[in-house]
């Protein structure tokens, strides 16, 4: 094996906005830098500014303060090699690159030839691809070490490069976004290359699209480190001395500290500590408020019991012993919304649907408004299969900053719910209802959930037809979903529809974190009214 | 001058988002293409499905029915030449083309050569680009003649590849979206190539991205025939036979067909015929009302005068004479929302920001309220430099489906609205205020709209820093503002303060038009908390 000592550094930049925080990063940097004593110290994709700053890529200067911060970090390299991410402009044209650096000077720098531009990348709209056909190396006394950035490695004729090139050590920076599948797949492709492998992971988020670490160290044949995710580490590697010790992350583990990790990024980002959430007594409340509590602290929750005729007293007890359960440091209140929402009922002569969305317009105001009162931010608790189908109320229920469970179908919030073992046995086993009028219950407008997540994860994640839906859904698997049962054409059309008429909602909804590998984040591309 | 009967189809296709429409799509085309007697009949790129279905272009369903439907319209062409815009896959790549063909047969495929991935283009997340380093032509008897698809003639070694071909004329097809700069500039590109050449743009919209039309025929060096803007048309040119004959459109006639016609394409992609909107006697309102009315037609726009005890008197009476300006089928009804908000300021002891905001929630509520009762999708009225700074309620005044006055800043507003000449004096003059409290001014809490806006401009159309904008402000231009004035770094550093904080409401804010060189559409580029 390989003799180098690398410290891998699993780093959390500020996601820049402005030229401040471009120097607060680099300066962090270099103070990381400075206490390694490994040879080469790592550093992932684009740590320089987060991934990714976005349109401010073509903000003159917004790159000027970028190459300033980056030169200044190289000038006080020492002798031990330090690679990061940067961006580089050459020519009127903008790379992502790894500066590799010693002693004050560039030592190489590597271009990133594959662009994403697929799920939530946009690459090619900031960057040009290199095109030089050659791989960039270094040597640590006998040790020959190449490097390669992020997507360059998943593309199979960059690795026949990389393996004709014959490296001892191949770095790797990355800035990977998470989802609950995407571990197993690094790892197949580090694999796949045969040569002992740094994988060096960003840790950050960008609204929902989050990077969750999970740096590891392969040796060719075995992963045989790995840090820990959603936390800024640094991962000493040394293929000549290290011993296997990985331990694997579950499923449940990985979704909940990614809700966890983007809701307190969020918070950071916007200025605020506290949150705001309506408790109905429902499951999809009940796990936000779980999240907000674990995320900001218990007693920077502010939960509403927005009651209304339609409210039954056992969602209230629920939400009473629910709150009770997570901590008695949460504050919790129930407010009557019949005389803020009756005068409308008269006043407008309203009806139907109308009834019930007013209901929930006047609970979205009345969050607002405690929002304001204790200087936070309202969370929205929508579902995944809710917001496929429109089943909620724009500026009503929709209303809030972030959602930390967008991405999760109802069956999948469940299945949360259950593996956090916190939560009351009758918010798990009652029928899911919004209780907008008389004994309403979900299933009286949709297929049961456990029927319409399914066929949703077929049309979203899949991107299937109604026919291919039909025809093929037994043949997949996902986190929770259940596809060993019959399905029928009709809630399969059902679903596509609603899926369709209610893009116009989720063009207005809140962000949240991306946890499947196919999420609304970011929301444009879906936006085809 | 060559000799060829071309018809240049500035075409108007739904943009498809199911199997159906592509057929309604490709029948029209061959309806258009069979009453033609021109040698060649050219539709604009991406004719077949529209600009642009976006992710919908990974489902492999749809690109079944698009290659499946591009094969019929060939199978059924004649002996005339058929030119049209369409995607081609090929060893599992996507590729944006045209299908020249002829009697049944392909003749040749043009593939685009440089996608745009900037502004409003993401288009490396779908195509892959052309590298046949050739230019593709047909010959009609002796004259020769070349295409390229929109982006290509963008690009100077792209021009000179044409100009080595030496064609008699060039066909472009574009889907080239519309603002209020634009023409100006593919005048100059077009007429930088020096050979005849025909542009044929699409007509059509997605969300606030427009297709404008403006095809025209340049003989080489002047541009001698155009088409109308916004509106489907056969523009039959014969370079040997035609004379100059071009009609100038002005910046405000651009801009108001712009509004009225995006407006109109989105109620009927989303199936509505009926608006409504909240009146407040303001200059932002008072625009939308007649582009709503112009849109769908008086008796279709239902406005609601929401007076509270801020609402002065002159602004009820300002919005009744503007109503009977602009027709008396109108719709307009007061509401009293003194007995809606006042509940909530009694029962949650409301105060400051709070006491204004909750006023434009209820506002908000009773407008949802009101399009429910009248099938009817709810406008909204904010112009950019409110929506820029965050002079706006969330899930209040931001209510709506659509915003036409999105990209207007209020110094254009009012612009428009001089220009319109149908608005009431005092609407004109009167001080900009939201009246949510006692005597309140824009100019409170905002830098002079007249100075404000020309800073928001090099920040957001220049992607100026603040430094920058201090510098160089007086050396710019744009529609109806005024730079030649004095500027001070405070008012700078406040504005791109509050363009940066307010980027949250922004992300889920109603779509609008884009009308400017960068426009708040699509949103997600600028998503950076």
């Amino acid at each position: 094996m390989p003799n180098a000592a690398i410290d891998c550094v699993q780093f959390y930049p500020i996601l820049c906005n402005n030229t401040k925080q471009i120097e607060v990063n680099t300066g962090r940097i270099l103070q990381i830098y400075k206490k390694s004593t490994a040879a080469l110290v790592l550093f992932p994709e684009l740590a320089i500014c987060g991934y990714i700053p976005q349109d401010l890529l073509f903000h003159p200067h917004f790159i000027d303060a970028i190459e300033l911060h980056a030169l200044d970090v190289v000038s006080k390299s020492g002798g031990q090699i330090l690679c990061f991410g940067s961006v580089l402009r050459q020519n009127g044209k903008l790379y992502n690159v790894l500066i590799i650096c010693q002693n004050g000077k560039i030592l190489q720098i590597c271009k990133k030839t594959h662009l994403p531009n697929n799920s939530v990348f946009s690459e090619s709209r900031y960057f040009t691809p290199n095109t030089e056909d050659f791989i960039v190396n270094i040597f640590i006394e006998n040790t020959k070490i190449a490097f390669a950035i992020c997507e360059d490695i998943w593309h199979e004729n960059f690795i026949k490069k990389i393996q004709n090139n014959n490296p001892h050590i191949l770095c790797v920076a990355n800035a990977s976004p998470y989802n609950y599948a995407k571990q197993a797949e690094r790892y197949n492709v580090v694999k796949s290359i045969n040569i002992p492998t740094i994988y060096c992971n960003l840790v950050g988020a960008m609204d929902g699209i989050c990077f969750d670490g999970a740096s590891f160290a392969s040796n060719g044949t075995t992963i045989n480190q790995q840090a820990k995710i959603f936390e800024e580490q640094i991962l000493p590697v040394n293929f000549a001395t290290q011993k296997t010790s990985v331990q694997n992350t579950s499923i449940e583990e990985g979704i909940y500290k990614a809700m966890i990790f983007t809701t307190k990024d969020f918070f950071a980002k916007c200025g605020f500590t506290k949150a705001v959430l309506g408790l109905s007594g429902g499951a999809d409340s009940a796990l936000v408020l779980k999240i907000a509590s674990d995320a900001l602290g218990p007693k920077n929750v502010f939960c509403y019991g927005l009651k209304s005729k339609y409210t039954s007293s056992s969602s209230i007890e629920d939400a009473l012993v629910l709150v009770q359960n997570i901590s008695n440091k949460i504050h919790f209140e129930i407010i009557d919304i019949e005389p803020l929402y009756q005068p409308f009922v008269q006043n407008l002569g309203l009806e139907g649907l109308n009834l019930q969305n007013i209901q929930a317009r006047v609970r979205g105001a009345v969050l607002m408004a405690k929002s304001a009162q204790h200087n936070a931010l309202v969370l929205t608790t929508g579902n995944k299969s809710e917001i496929a189908c429109g089943y909620c109320t724009i500026y009503g229920d929709m209303c809030g900053a972030f959602n930390p469970i967008k991405d999760l179908y109802k069956t999948q919030v469940f299945a949360m719910m259950q593996w956090l073992e916190i939560f009351p046995q009758n918010i798990l086993t009652k029928p899911p209802s919004a209780e907008l009028s008389e004994n309403q219950k979900d299933s009286d407008n949709l297929p049961p959930y456990n029927i319409l997540d399914p066929i949703l994860y077929c049309l979203i994640e899949l991107t299937m037809s109604v026919a291919e839906t039909l025809e093929k859904i037994t043949k997949k698997n996902a986190f929770a979903l259940n596809f060993n049962q019959k399905f029928n054409v009709e809630d399969i059309t059902k679903a596509q529809k609603l899926l369709r008429l209610s893009e116009y909602k989720r063009r207005q909804s809140a962000p949240g974190p991306c946890l499947s590998p196919s999420s609304f984040e970011p929301q444009n591309w879906r936006a085809n009214v």
